[in-house]
């Protein structure tokens, strides 16, 4: 017996209200034979979206042909899902598909289509360069042009909780003429909001400014792991690739950017003004409170409200060049950092290039990222009932290199 | 009545003999309704795959299903083919599945999940150098000890023919001190050798340089349009992006590594000698002859064979840091230059940064590409018959620019 109560079924004080419904993919062994099916989290439950809305695409195992459909099936299918959740009347008929999110198995909920990783940070981007180029200006002349970005892979981006192997490659020790080989001794994380696309476009066709919400379905975290030793060894002249290429992890809900509306800020000022293209014609600032904890203690809260260059700017960047974009496009902001030391949002920055250990719970310092480190990023914002709402979190132990 | 003759249904001198065989997705109105179905070239023909094996894979509408086969299934269908387009007691069965190239369209031939673009020619390298860093070593100091790579937009990966539309974009004028907007100013070819991943790999699990053949299926001819423009104002530290990511032409027919077999030289030399991970197992230089032609003219002829970086040390590089690969991942060599003027493999080393430009039939000049211009990208090796074979063609024609 599937006993539900209260209703609607979220506890108070829950972060995944019924302002919240963000979408994923779950299994559970009473479900569907224990298929992978679209689910929506709904306090400490998730819902089995398929049976309740009768749609196919819900009984699909990915969201890939839920975000393929467009903002007013997006918008007509979370009013749905509110209504069903909240009218008495169709309690008997929803709570059979509910289940508990602690039973449930949690799947990629989207295939990645190209991955792009943007650095929109203005506070991460400087405290770089001040690290790596200390005589010359923080910031490189195009840094306040266009949202820099490149490509990384795709295949490899895995669901939070996927072990992390420690990296093997090529670094160069200080002092060395050439590289050795062996495990990454610069693991590090990097803090991110990634933007999930939806509605895909045309070659040739670039997505004005204005049609962000149109083609973007939503928010996932991210944690970009980075071998700073491989990527700072590789990376001249055509950027990083196995300093990255590793592992990227995204947390497995996905939170629509409507239900984001009550976090919508209007971005930082811009000196100089950007290019007509790149000019924000509605407030695309979001306030995401983000948080890292290394094996349980909390070592950041970076904020993303503070970031430069602002979603709508990145994907209208990405495509000015006629690239064509499809469902389940990924693009991240790169590292979240804020102004304050305490804001910043890798162990590069938050240890000053391993020059100033931070202490965790326990005493233990640390650089960078020792095997058996569990990271978590989380997040909140604030949501349309007044309340907070979770964007939940994207966690991975490390584990040990093998094969070097 | 489909008279198929001579028999074996190759003439005298095609570059598509038996030797050959390279698969592809063809439709014909005559051919399953106009769907789309796994081709095999062979002479001035198309053959229907899937009713002459009878397994289903080849009714797909990519070759994604028989790329993830392996290689004894690789091998078996190759021996098959031959001996069914051989031996005369098949003829008629074979016949009336074989359709004129020259009616077929040809189609992107396999879903592109990773896109890598590597910089494996040292003479490409080098004249880079030359040109930008014309004070330095030409040579980067990482260039020797691995096979430098970055991540290219998968998405945008198209087939030969497509029109290539002008990208827009951000460029900083000589001299200004900062960006402009507008169409590209400069944009250039890439003439490159891309190699396509059949048997992917597990994540944590880099592949062994011997276990090459065992993963990469074979070899298509790759245009990897590049806005020079865009690309030297954006690539700063991350890498090119939209200087890249409008489009990358792909040749239909995929060789299979089995038909380069007579093709396979030792690499060069390597000083440094490389780390034991790169170091090669077996031969895997190709003697593959490339043609440039522009609006017909022939404007440079590019050898493979001199490319300082084999394609099993790529993919032994893309991998070590234990990055896993999926059926269909594609990774391209980098511009393919000899050591002769007359070998550069795009405009930028052709015409040493516009200053010396190309004469063209005509008479007509060019520096970069203009509006109209065609670009025909073609390669022959030797096969196994004694003879050569064709890797067929990369086309595209540079439409004006839309949008800016």
């Amino acid at each position: 017996v599937n006993v539900v109560d209260p209703w609607p079924p979220v506890p108070a004080g829950s972060l995944f209200g019924l302002s919240n419904l963000p979408f994923g993919v779950f299994s559970h062994p009473a479900v569907a034979g224990g298929a992978r099916r679209v689910g929506v989290a709904v306090g400490d439950r998730v819902l089995d979206v398929a049976p309740v809305l009768g749609d196919p695409v819900f009984s699909f195992p990915t969201l890939d042909g839920f975000l393929a459909k467009g903002r007013p099936m997006w918008r007509e299918t979370r009013a749905r899902l509110r209504e069903l959740l909240t009218d008495a009347h169709y309690r008997g008929a929803v709570a059979p598909h509910l289940v508990a999110r602690s039973e449930v198995t949690l799947h990629r909920p989207f295939t990645v289509g190209d991955y792009v990783d943007f650095y929109c940070s203005l506070d991460h981007a400087a405290n770089v360069g001040r690290m790596f180029r200390p005589d010359a200006e923080p910031l490189l002349p195009n840094w306040r042009h266009l949202p820099v970005g490149y490509h990384g892979r795709a295949g490899t981006v895995v669901l939070s909780g996927t072990p992390i192997v420690r990296p093997c490659g090529q670094r160069r020790p200080p002092g060395a003429d050439g590289p050795t080989f062996g495990p990454s001794v610069r693991l590090d994380i990097e803090a991110e909001v990634g933007f999930v696309i939806g509605v895909g476009s045309q070659l040739g066709e670039p997505v004005p400014i204005e049609d962000f919400a149109d083609h973007v379905f939503g928010v996932v975290l991210v944690n970009d792991w980075s071998a700073r030793d491989i990527q700072a060894w590789e990376y001249q002249p055509l950027g990083p690739f196995l300093g990255k290429s590793f592992a990227t992890s995204i947390s497995p809900w996905v939170v629509p950017l409507e239900a984001l509306e009550a976090a919508r800020r209007d971005g930082p000022g811009q000196d100089p003004p950007p290019l007509p293209y790149l000019q924000r014609a509605e407030p695309w600032g979001l306030d995401l409170a983000l948080e890292i904890a290394i094996n349980g203690a909390v070592v950041s809260r970076p904020p993303f409200v503070t970031q430069y260059w602002t979603p709508d700017q990145m994907l209208a960047h990405l495509t000015i060049n006629g690239a064509s974009t499809r469902p389940g496009d990924l693009y991240a902001s790169g590292t979240v950092s804020g102004p304050e030391p305490g804001q910043r949002g890798c162990l590069l920055e938050l240890t000053w290039n391993g020059t100033e250990p931070l202490t965790l719970d326990g005493g233990s310092t640390r650089t960078f990222l020792e095997d058996g480190d569990t990271v978590t990023i989380s997040a909140t914002a604030p949501s349309a009932d007044g309340g907070r709402l979770s964007l939940g979190e994207v966690t991975g132990t490390i584990h040990p290199a093998r094969r070097c």
